[in-house]
């Protein structure tokens, strides 16, 4: 059989263009001889689709667009190749409270049919997920007999979790199995989710068509790396990450036979067939993608332009703005949005005031040079003269008003030019509170909201050295990597007077944050004790800032955002207290 | 019996203060001759302890303190008295994904011991809550004999849901049932609580002790309302809301027979004793109190009254500081802020712009006047002029521009000062982002966020006539409630220029957002076409704006925040675009 991957980029909400999406690449996948083609999760609705599922107008509009798409894509003359596409099915039921009408559910279309339809088994309901909120878990497992091969359907997290449909699959006797997704990037997620398709594919005993979106949506990127594993654990192909594209393969699948009797198992199956009988196959492909591994710093690097780029394009902007203040983070910023979008939307702005050094200012142009973006000086001491001489401010309160003088010009310029605004902030300041909120916080994106300071330095050199090798001028100036970092508020100020090494900070902020280890098991592995205690309090102190601070691409296990939902209001303390 | 409702005002995560509450107020209870003292659901954790359930160290502590509690409570003398009391159980596995260590708990404590634990069944997982993501529901009903009385323990949202343990313990012939609350306040929500207890108590035949929390945490506000009702659904006792106190009531319940046989159950009862003797009873009590219902001004506005007042204190500030602008909102917010914490504690700022009339300081200064609050005058001219003239900006930009001067002002006053700064949005500029980000929307806590502004009006002209009442003098002037709104960003600038009339907006608002009514549902109950859809397409567009505006107490069916999460990437729209 002859099966196509359809790693597409969709967007919440846009049933019209996403449908649209899915008629081009079966009409392409048709042309190439394809016998199947399958597209992401909730291929039709976008995904996540968050409270977008709790309107009755939605789930019902998105229900419609499905089958409007099998009549649209027989109507097209694409009625006898397979579709498989993900959707939200609605039995018309309101949503409430533990139960409710909205499923996330894969659709079989075949003749401009809805052949048949299978509900995701497991709604993650952890991490970044909410899928309890929406959807109601199916119980049922599904086989469509498509060109005489039994076809499982399951969907993303139906994978990840044990005791689901596919120790069913290999009861049923399934012949191949669908896997849809919208497996958002993490770091080094693609490493687990190989050995884990193998895991499953020889659970099912049948080869497993993984496809996952490609493209970002908020603060998710969806990274592709689609797969097709065999039932004996061998990888037939592999899609490169935050490409969009058709990928094609052929299997040689086990037929069906007559089923005799069913299995016992705790799931109902349901059996549809697709009334198309075996055919000869077409003419050789040639042999299917086995995208190289990309690096660590290759595969971050194109989660956060693929994320500022959807971000950009999906919410119609045309250009970004950002503060150039000669140091790494904009720097790096400023070279993400270049790769994104040209150099020539990136509107960068220099802000340099009396404490800034002369290096800030000519390393701010220096970058604006090498990636092409615009330039201008704004100083800020008109309008921090006029606050600190109005308020008779000083200590914290004069440092902060220069950031906030910064954040007002760039969202002036915003206003009037019509650029997004990026804030330039990275993890490990978020983490501990270490910026100015309504200062250096202001945007409507954050590319670095999740990339520690040691990793910007580490992309920083990266994506030098990528250019090198093209021979290409690198973006990133020499001496915004090298110098210590300042925020430049007071003279001589520099991130050492106040925080430890970016070292040991993000090495504590990994396993305080990321890993939710406790105090004691941190001193416990060997990290000093004031230290890791002081930075416990910081990160505890400082929620109330990272709950006004702009969305940003998650790329590590545990993102500040809808990843990890700490209170305001806490006196939670570690080391706990010991109670007597 | 003699039964003791805690209606108490915890804090999240300190553990070791709110054990110190469950001692105290047992020993009032035990001074009383009360038989059983019943606190708020996750009585040692607070609630809701979001993502700190994540965290290994707090289950564990959160449970070593449950059991430090039950030995402090012999140790203090008050082993004969039975405490109902909440807790996170902790089995010690690791929370993960659909399984999990933690359990949300009720514990009974008798002598010195855990006598019995009940697991909540029913996880909400919709609006405010994510239980799903933190808990593993409970399969088990568990009685306790205690004085000859078997008595039930039930958690919250068992009580909102059908086919759960009330069914079962009219099965199981209880004598009592014991139902522990964290239930957030919403308008109206007091008027269904005792109808719905009033169904359980007669499916379980037996009465219900309802106890829920009072306070603030973050964005929820627990008006307590606990309630004594009887298996004839007669009510026995209502406490008053917003009031941390011990309430008694004296019950004759039906003694416990041997049993016999269990009843069928799809749920295993699980049997325990406290091991005391039934007694004669005290002395006669006092009539329960009845407290009588509260209108609906006073409800809401004792709700955001304490909700700052909880969320000030509770963060360890002592003063707040807003800007004054004559206007109707800040003067609200003021008013607020003085009732709940004192005017001296409350730093009103004029901050007058060349468009600003004469009127908006001078009703500025009276209001400050008659709340007893701080007040200057800061006039925003020379920073104002300074950005305009550097940047050259004009029309929105430069409007823009003023609201954000007086942000960085405020903030320039918070960081000298150490006051909490207040945003004074209501829900209706919120909802069509009618507000400058960074701008008026700067602040740690916004009383209004969810106050459409109808109520803001209505809420003014409410407690000027309880202070007219008291023969106090009316806090808000009369001038701010009655002249036209405007945000006086430019010459002779009203709200009606861009909004329709608020009765309008706000009736528009109460279906799209709270209700999640279809724009043809609106347009059909007789609403204005075009403005439904403009309205509709404004509130979509501005969700990256509230998404870092500050948190404010939810008084409404739907409050932006965690209880309504849609993307900000979406190209959704309604009516849906007819599909073809």
């Amino acid at each position: 059989m002859r099966i196509a991957l359809a790693q597409v980029d969709y967007t919440v909400g846009d049933l019209r263009a996403n449908a649209d999406l899915v008629l081009r690449l079966t009409r392409q996948a048709a042309d190439s001889g394809a016998d199947l083609v399958a597209f992401p999760e909730l291929t039709l609705a976008g995904y996540p689709p968050e409270d977008l599922v709790l309107r009755a107008s939605f789930r019902r509009a998105s229900q419609q667009a499905l089958h409007q798409l099998a009549t649209d894509l027989a109507a097209a003359g694409l009625g006898e190749i397979a579709v498989i596409c993900g959707y939200i099915d609605d039995d018309g039921q309101p949503n409430g409270a533990e139960s409710g009408g909205a499923r996330n559910a894969s659709a079989f279309l075949y003749g401009g049919n809805v052949v048949a339809t299978y509900y995701k088994h497991h709604l993650p309901n952890y991490g970044v997920f909410d899928e309890r909120r929406y959807f109601v878990p199916g119980d049922r497992f599904v086989v469509v007999r498509h060109l005489g091969v039994d076809i499982a359907m399951t969907i993303c997290e139906d994978l990840w979790q044990d005791g689901g449909p596919f120790a069913v699959a290999g009861r049923a006797n399934v012949g191949l199995v669908v896997n849809i997704n919208g497996s958002p990037y993490e770091r080094n997620k693609d490493d687990v989710r190989l050995p884990l398709l193998q895991r499953r594919a020889a659970e099912a005993s049948a080869p497993i068509v993984y496809v996952n979106t490609v493209g970002a949506q908020d603060e998710l990127v969806f990274d592709g790396d689609s797969m097709v594993v065999k039932a004996d654990g061998s990888l037939v192909l592999r899609a490169p990450q935050y490409v969009q594209d058709l990928y094609l393969v052929d299997l040689d699948l086990t037929a069906a036979t007559a089923v005799s009797t069913e299995p016992r198992t705790a799931m109902r199956i349901d059996r549809h067939a697709s009334t198309r009988e075996p055919r000869s196959p077409l003419g050789d492909l040639d042999a299917p993608v086995l995208a190289p591994r990309m690096t660590d710093e290759a595969e971050v690097w194109g989660a956060l332009v693929l994320g500022l780029r959807d971000y950009v394009q999906k919410n119609g902007f045309r250009s970004v703005t950002l503060g150039l203040s000669g140091g790494i983070d904009s720097a790096v910023v400023a070279a993400i949005a270049a790769d994104a979008l040209g150099g020539d939307r990136v509107y960068g702005v220099s802000m340099p005031s009396v404490y800034s050094s002369d290096h800030s200012k000519s390393d701010a142009a220096d970058l604006a040079e090498r990636i092409g973006a615009h330039y201008r000086e704004v100083p800020i001491a008109p309008m921090v003269d006029a606050f600190v001489s109005t308020l008779g401010l000083t200590g914290l309160a004069e440092e902060n008003v220069q950031a906030r003088v910064r954040g007002t010009t760039l969202m002036g310029i915003s206003n009037a030019e019509g650029h997004l605004v990026l804030a330039t902030g990275n993890k490990s300041e978020l983490a501990v509170g270490y910026s100015t909120i309504y200062g250096d916080a202001v945007g409507g994106f954050a590319p670095l909201k999740d990339v520690p300071k040691t990793l910007v330095w580490a992309l920083a050199r990266w994506r030098n050295a990528v250019a090198a090798e093209r021979g290409e001028k690198e973006p990133i100036p020499e001496n915004s990597i090298s110098k210590p970092p300042s925020a430049e508020l007071r003279p001589g100020q520099l991130d050492s007077d106040s925080l430890p090494d970016y070292e040991l900070l993000d090495a504590i902020i990994a396993r305080f944050v990321d890993h939710d280890e406790e105090v004691t098991e941190i001193v416990a592995a060997g990290f000093p004790e004031d230290e890791v205690r002081r930075i416990a309090t910081l990160v505890n102190r400082a929620e109330w800032k990272r709950r006004q601070y702009p969305p940003g691409p998650k790329i590590s296990l545990k993102a500040f955002g809808r990843d990890r939902r700490l209170p305001i209001t806490s006196r939670w303390q570690e080391p706990a207290p010991v109670i007597e």
